[in-house]
């Protein structure tokens, strides 16, 4: 049999590929790119083609598609959410995405998006701590120790010139895989017993729990002026984490308003609740922090924007590098016609 | 670095490991099989998630996603359509696609579905015509002889006894083509130099051409009563086949009347005109010829409970079989809270 054309290949990056790629770029490099990368694409939010999830529910969990594209790409992302499975020994989420041209409708790039995901998200949180966080913010309480703990203290780190992390988990088991995670990294870890103890002298607030339900991980009156909260687990319906008194008494900013009202922290607020579009922030229509005692909140669901932004940046950064295995994945007759042709010509 | 866990594989079937088991199980088989499955599912068709499908459109194509479940399985199917391409030397269409359990949302199984689409379509139209084709039928007329005809010919063979396929296409090197594929399958297979003559003695028509637009490959005078047509290269938006005056003189069976509506030969009529859903035939809820002198069409756009069950049939057939690779494409901490601690553990 005739080999596949190159045109009928499609670069696959595995999990093990994408952790060797990490690591030959550097951990922290990577987060500072990808926040390049998400930054460039909210500036240039108006020309993609913008639609919610498209979601599959069952009673134990849900699948869904995060489809976006610029015009010239378009991606993907496969991710399940499925609570219960933790319990089973199985991941709660996992992810995989697509990059294709826009212009022949052929995929360019397959991968894996579990760390991915992981990546994008940290690097979105620091790059818009960049524009809402006061000036010098240098501390961040981290409450929530699980999954995307490390990599949210290390974006801020990378991004931001984080110094110290305090950190805060109701399972001290989890404290103390994080702070075990983050030994060595160059930032002062500080394990704390209370979600008070935490957020003492940090101007950044970190939440990201993982129970599913109506939360209070922050209470009103736990929250100061001149602070910056980056909400990362309230990001599904049903699941929030902050409460309703903050949301008042802060200037509230959002990625893709029609997915925040449904999923993110102000589902608890009425639909006309005052929010102010991220993208806006960085394009220069509007302000982002005017005030250092301010309360601004990022209000982080994920959107498929900054999955495409990490696919660009995979299939820019792996094409000249060898983490990357081809997939025989497009049929390609030499006659485009004469698909039987070519599958009998295979019998032999 | 240690082996990633069998949960976190997901078997692939390349175009190469397609081919392959099609041999392996016999193209008229396959064919066979198909058309169960599908009908199986057709059978069962109030209980899948339905939605149209998810389409980003450019001014060259489209992309699209085609997700459903049945509550257990999840499926999806990613597919292109780019007219221009061939002349580019490029598919004009590729897709694969990817199936899911429900119950933990991880993947089960990712294929190649160029050549199962082409397989799928076919078995589907067959199936259909089980329930709708006069009794006897063995002629059929095969007016467009791309890349579909073959498969078309073969399926109606297997699934219902044709033994004569006569074959016009406006390009004679078409024609050819088709007739050389399928000399020694045991069809009696006639060129034809015109669709007139094609369709002499058939009691099956079917059109599948090309050509983006309005076009009228059967006029209303050249179809007559007791005939089925198979009407497959209807299928979107501002492309159809078929005279008006036939659709109004037929009784019309789709798939999913929200989608054929939209993309099908019904696009030409008004948004009532009646149809019947050929699952209710299929599930015995309703007839589908209930006269010899009756013209039945089946207007086929391809939907996305067709790849499902196309899914459900390689995930079966392939498991005991070598025709497959395992790709590591979703992460697997062995504590799913260090997802870091994985990709730290890497660097080593």
């Amino acid at each position: 049999m005739s080999q596949p054309s190159d045109k009928a290949l499609v670069p696959f990056v595995s999990v093990d590929n994408m952790m060797r790629l990490v690591h030959h770029i550097g951990i922290e490099q990577v987060l500072i790119d990808l926040a390049t990368y998400v930054e460039d694409d909210f500036r240039r939010w108006e020309l993609f083609d913008k639609t919610p999830r498209v979601a599959s529910h069952s009673e134990v969990g849900v699948i869904e598609l995060m489809p976006t594209s610029d015009g010239e790409a378009y991606g993907f992302k496969y991710v399940n959410g499925h609570p219960k499975n933790t319990s089973e020994g199985l991941q709660t989420v996992t992810a995989f995405g697509l990059l294709a041209n826009v212009y022949t409708g052929y995929p360019v790039l397959l991968t894996e998006m579990t760390i991915l995901t992981a990546l994008r998200t940290a690097a979105t949180s620091a790059m818009a701590a960049k524009y809402l966080a006061p000036k010098g913010s240098d501390t961040m309480a981290m409450i929530g120790n699980g999954a995307q703990s490390e990599f949210q203290s290390l974006a801020m780190k990378a991004i931001l010139g984080l110094k110290t992390v305090r950190l805060y988990d109701k399972d001290p088991a989890a404290t103390a895989k994080c702070a075990a995670n983050l030994a060595g990294t160059g930032l002062n870890v500080v394990s704390c017993a209370t979600p008070q103890e935490a957020i003492e002298g940090a101007q950044i607030l970190t939440t990201c729990t993982a129970d599913k339900q109506y939360a209070t991980i922050l209470s009103d009156n736990m929250v100061g002026a001149g602070v910056h909260i980056n909400a990362i687990g309230g990001d599904c319906p049903g699941k929030t984490e902050l409460a309703k008194g903050i949301l008042e008494r802060s200037d509230v900013f959002v990625e893709f308003p029609p997915q925040t009202r449904v999923e993110g922290e102000i589902q608890q607020m009425d639909e006309d609740f005052a929010v102010t579009e991220l993208w806006q922030v960085i394009s220069g229509q509007t302000e982002g922090r005017k005030d250092p005692r301010q309360i601004t909140l990022f209000d982080s669901v994920g959107f498929a924007i900054e999955d495409f932004s990490a696919l660009r940046y995979i299939r820019d950064k792996v094409s000249e590098t060898p983490f990357k295995e081809d997939l025989d994945m497009l049929a390609d007759p030499d006659d485009p016609r004469d698909l039987f042709g070519m599958l009998q010509r295979a019998k032999a």
